[in-house]
């Protein structure tokens, strides 16, 4: 078996003493010359026509250096849906949408200047409900479209209709599932500047730098080539930053406008009035099995609020449909999907990316026809599981698959077998425990045409390594994964690593950090730019060991000869010997790689990733029967991840996906009234603080993917999916009744209480 | 013929408009965060023994956050000579050495702190003459050195003593070169900051980044892996980078003591004061010639001053003595030479690097040859002008060679046959001409174990190419010669290409920007990058035009069939093309490129270029013989550049070294009493402005040179060399008197008059 010296270990990230330090520089951090503060105007109203914008007042301000409306714009529509333009001319379809922008020498006078602004608009009768918007005589939100249905589609596999006959049993239920934000510490920000020869750099907190260069030039037809786009340091994105949104187009007009460098940043309260959601659904589900256990049909009708325009975001519902289709072996499966335009807020991609959604609805849902048919939910789990290297009727081609270890492990460690069957009673404190699974993409997902990653390895003299790659840190730690990988193949320390990834002028491409896939396709591709780099490095150490490179291995900062290594001589040497002789070279590996993944048919079938994480969360929760709280006392989150490149960036992956997940169980909720966003604070919004996080023990499975680097699959998102499942499990075992709304507040538990002694 | 669509075109460079508009970030514009002041306390003796430094005054001063001298350093010698530390300890041994620094707040408060600083010393008995300090018993500059010679050296071939009995006519001379310096208009500076794990950041106007982190790794004992430079945008450098000099490890180490970023930039009184200066020589020379025009021998000894430390300046005498040995076919030829340690100001690198020197010898004594044996001075030069493809007694291989071709042009052009038979006089104005040649190196110089240059090219999506070189841009234009080389294989535009070279964590190495050696080396590494590029461009297109890569073109753009050019595709589409598809590729490619040429060996023979540029310049003058006063009316400088990439830049080169050069003949002095500069501005410099500057006619000979990047050699140093010489000989035409001291100021004309007259 082979031993590592590098993989495996938990190493800090290059990035975490500059941000533990405050040396890094954020978005919010970033000054240059001339630079002025721009500001948008955003609509009161959730769907009005617009009658007449007046900015002279404030034009005639002191101090501002630019105003622009929709007519100032060129007349290019943006977005997944290409349904919208980023300041509106003609109405406005959600509460903030953008009417005009200022850019002034400081934030006040910008302000101020947005206070000028006299807009004259003439109100419309809004929708705020998907079903009501799909009505006739609905009002239209894009009036160019026959109705506000953005897309239906439906995925079968099996013989859904049959199979429900025949089930032995049948359940069925209706799921509400409320908005979400990313929320992350950093509001949205973005800083413009042209140069003189008229090409533009952006400075942005983007998760997917080279299509955001795409996508301003599409949006304000620069060419492509004339844009840069630096993305600076990140603390967390978590979907964020997988759109452009209208605020960058508006900052680079505003530079074009003022001549000057621009930087947009978000108020706290903007943040959670305008910024996107997670897809609010209702799902209507039906799922059955057989006596004997076996897993049978599921059936699932998905009507996803999109808001007044449509992001990525809208494509949740794949991930929700293979959630649905294919977590857990089921012969037979259907789901349906309505993605509505409604006046309400924006969606867009939040981690996990339909994913919780999907999770939830199924690992309830098993959890009530193991009752129905009488089986312990975690046997039926574990009857039904999936199995390594078996395709699933969607077409998905599992590999490695460590889901039944996973259960295995986290009903083990939570205590399943006693506490489940007794679930504690102590005055009006229960307790329960629940589990629930996830699967998700792990070796990248194709919804782009390529889903690839380019990196450039350069050795100097001193035997310091730079790793250009096109892959980001968005406060992941994938940084770290890269570097580690590299660091293993070169047999090198990591802190002789210098990652650069910041700038697509200088790093090869990526399509950007989204679906859990950066550890599996950057790190495959810095590996094999390693490789590279490696390969020179065996050349030269041939002749000056006097071996052959079959013979000899990287290892601790030396060139050794495996058998005798006390033979060896420092990397840095070999590097140094390579570069100053006759005929010398400096050492440039580089590496491409884009995995042999499938974008789904029309029929959403297909494999869309190279791999597959598992993982399995148990949880141990205690209610309040009398206040209806609900507390969670302990959480297990076991994971297969193929191989832990680094096991404390897996853990902190894992371990900020559960608290995540728990907001979305328990308390996180964008509170949305006739469009409008209600709860502007972090405090309003109940985002989950340290305080409100149980002891979380997360449980690392290896499995060694074959296609992996050095066997590791994704996790960025996998911690977040189950939790929600496994809460509300554990409440029903504690109290014995079902929530299928989230997040599960104290109101909501206490009306489900009544409602069952009624 | 090839024909070119970008090679030879009058292409701007890509930093000429952010220059021109005042966009560009120069060093001294750079701010980052917590950023202090940093101020070097430097003795006011131009030798003295330090007793005493008392910094207590200073370290309580309020806003001071470091005081340092030499005992806070590590026991470190730096510098070609490893002969000074960056803080002298124990005794200072010219004028402005450093012996304590402060990093404050602001500047007034680092210059206050300073004040307050109070060293004693001892003066010692001091020497400025080199001549003297060779005399036993001389005060010793370095004690633990047995005498003030530095180097003594000798360089024969042929017989030259024998030559010089057999000679027809024998010229004897005696020259005395003063102090220039490179004056660039920002002056010296660095920024250095310490991130949060250790490792240095330095901010510098350096020539050599590469070479800088090996100097600070090894003067301060810090890792090289842990030092990255970052070069910041230059106007122009003209030699004054390449070495480290003290006050940047004194930067570094502010900044390591103060736990803040320290800048260090110098007053321009301090730039003239204390930063390097070309290397004051005096030289004895004879040279012989056969009555029949044959060119016979050569004998020069030098003595060069180093001032009181030694940088790679002293390597010089290896360009002096190559134009001594191989300007024109010199059968004989001896160089013999001091290079000494005196008191004076520290020498340095400056652009021509030893051959104004001694083509200034070299020329003056061939007109003086011509006129012994009744020649034309043009003729005589043309009788023994080196020829393409041959080999000189020195072993410089000689490839491409225009020498005659520009002898012949700069005459032609000046009215050579004409005005030079009868000199102009009008009153007390004279006018006369003036001719002479000089050899440069233009394929690289190794003096270094690498004279490499490695380069990467990558390309995006929508077609922009960034080109990653080691090569670094120090206003001469090489930017725009790489742009157009990169450009020109791949058929795209200039505008197109983004370079990135001002990183040595992100680029190649390469050893730095000196010997005229960027467009040749650098652009043959960037050659070949591109032509990587172009195999993949080619390797896809085959299979969109079903045409062979042979039969295909790439130009203006596209990729097209060079038969039928009408059947084209885009470049960028293209690059889409081969990316976004099954098994889609990105396109990445590098080169590297070291020339075949050799380190000199003892016996000073090698070839140490890989090619060699030719010129001569053709100058006419007017005397003021009751003043003294000269004026240059004309000049025609003819080059045999290999190719023009970019005519414009070359000219540009030529006529800024031709500035530079009259300068050096006729105006620009560093005024050096007992060691201290007494000329401390611009105006008592006496740099040429505009208004000095004559009309200069630039001929570009284009020779084709078979190892060049497209047919290129260097140019960069050239248009400096031969410039004192003709100026020098075209004096002699019009008053008939010959000055040998640099430079021709109106007193030593009047008094050479006087000395004829009497």
């Amino acid at each position: 078996m082979r031993t590592f010296s590098i993989i495996g270990k938990r190493i800090p990230k290059p990035d975490a003493i500059p941000k533990a330090t405050g040396q890094i520089i954020y978005g919010h951090d970033v000054k240059v010359p001339r630079m002025l503060y721009g500001k948008i105007l955003r609509s009161p109203l959730p769907h009005a026509r617009i009658l007449h914008i007046d900015t002279s007042r404030a034009e005639r301000l002191p101090g501002v250096k630019a105003v622009i409306t929709a007519k100032d714009l060129p007349p290019r529509r943006f977005g997944y849906g290409r349904d919208r333009t980023p300041l509106k001319g003609d109405k406005v379809r959600r509460c903030g949408d953008e009417v005009a922008a200022v850019a002034a020498i400081d934030e006040d006078i910008a302000e101020e200047a947005l206070e000028l602004i006299r807009v004259e608009y003439d109100p419309l009768p809004a929708v705020f409900d998907p079903q009501a918007a799909l009505q006739p005589g609905a009002p239209l939100i894009h009036e160019d479209r026959q109705s506000n249905l953005f897309r239906h589609q439906e995925y079968v596999h099996g013989e859904p209709d049959r199979a429900l006959e025949e089930a032995d049993v049948i359940v069925e239920d209706e799921f509400d599932l409320g908005y979400v934000q990313p929320a992350p510490l950093e509001t949205s920000f973005c800083l413009a500047a042209f140069d003189a020869s008229g090409k533009l750099t952006i400075w942005s907190t983007t998760q997917i730098p080279f299509l955001l260069q795409k996508d301003l030039s599409e949006a304000l037809g620069i060419p492509g080539r004339d844009i840069r786009v630096i993305q600076t340091a990140i603390g967390g994105s978590f979907g964020r930053g997988l759109d452009m949104y209208s605020f960058e187009p508006i900052c680079v007009w505003l530079a074009r406008k003022a001549g000057r460098p621009v930087r947009l940043a978000f108020t706290r309260q903007e943040e959670f009035a305008v910024s996107e959601a997670r897809q609010s659904m209702r799902i209507w589900a039906r799922a059955g099995a057989m006596r004997d256990g076996r897993l049978w049909v599921r059936d699932a009708k998905v009507l996803l609020d999109n808001g007044a325009y449509v992001s990525w975001g809208t494509v949740t519902t794949l991930v929700l449909m293979e959630t649905i289709g294919s977590l857990y072996r089921v012969p037979h499966a259907r789901v349906v999907y309505d993605s509505v335009y409604t006046n309400n807020p924006i969606t867009g991609a939040v981690r996990g990316f339909g994913n919780p959604q999907g999770t939830f609805v199924v690992e309830v849902q098993m959890d009530r026809l193991a009752e129905a048919i009488g089986m312990d939910p975690l046997e039926f789990r574990l009857r039904n599981a999936n199995r390594p290297f078996e395709e699933t009727p969607q077409g998905i081609k599992i590999t490695t698959c460590g889901l039944t270890e996973c259960l295995e492990e986290a009903a083990r460690r939570i205590g399943w077998s006693e506490k489940r069957a007794a679930p504690a009673r102590h005055g009006v404190i229960a307790r329960g425990v629940g589990i629930a699974a996830t699967m998700n993409v792990g070796g990248g997902a194709r919804i782009y045409r390529s889903d690839g990653c380019g990196c450039i390895v350069k050795v100097d003299d001193f035997g310091r390594v730079t790793v250009l790659t096109g892959a980001t840190e968005i406060g992941q730690g994938s940084d770290v994964v890269v570097v580690q990988i590299v660091a293993e193949e070169l047999g090198i320390r990591p802190e002789e690593i210098t990652i650069v990834n910041d700038d697509t002028a200088v790093t090869p491409w990526d399509v950007g950090v989204h679906a859990s896939r950066t550890t599996f396709i950057a790190g495959n591709a810095a590996l094999r730019a390693a490789r590279q780099v490696k390969a020179q490095i065996l050349e030269t150490a041939e002749e000056l060991l006097g071996a052959s490179a079959a013979e000899l291995e990287l290892r601790d900062g030396y060139v050794r000869i495996r058998e005798t290594p006390e033979q060896r001589i420092p990397f840095d040497k070999v590097v140094r010997a390579r570069h100053f002789r006759q005929g010398g070279q400096v050492i440039i590996g580089h590496g491409w790689y884009d995995p042999h993944n499938e974008m789904l048919g029309p029929d959403g079938k297909g494999n869309i990733s190279a791999t597959y994480g598992f993982g399995a969360q148990a949880v141990e929760v205690e209610v309040d029967v009398e206040t209806g709280k609900v507390r969670p006392l302990r959480v297990v989150s076991a994971h297969d991840v193929g191989r832990a490149i680094n096991p404390m960036y897996v853990e902190g992956q894992i371990e900020g996906g559960t608290v995540m997940g728990l907001g979305y169980a328990l308390s996180e909720h964008l509170q949305v009234h006739e469009g409008r966003v209600l709860n502007l604070t972090p405090f309003d919004y109940r985002m989950p603080t340290i305080m409100d996080a149980p002891p979380i023990e997360t449980v690392i499975i290896e499995t060694d993917d074959p296609e992996g680097p050095f066997g590791a699959k994704g996790v960025g998102e996998m911690g977040t999916n189950p939790t929600a499942a496994a809460v509300a499990n554990a409440i029903y075992n504690a109290i014995g009744v079902r929530i299928n709304s989230l997040p599960i507040t104290p109101e909501k538990v206490l009306r489900a209480l009544r409602e069952r002694s009624s």
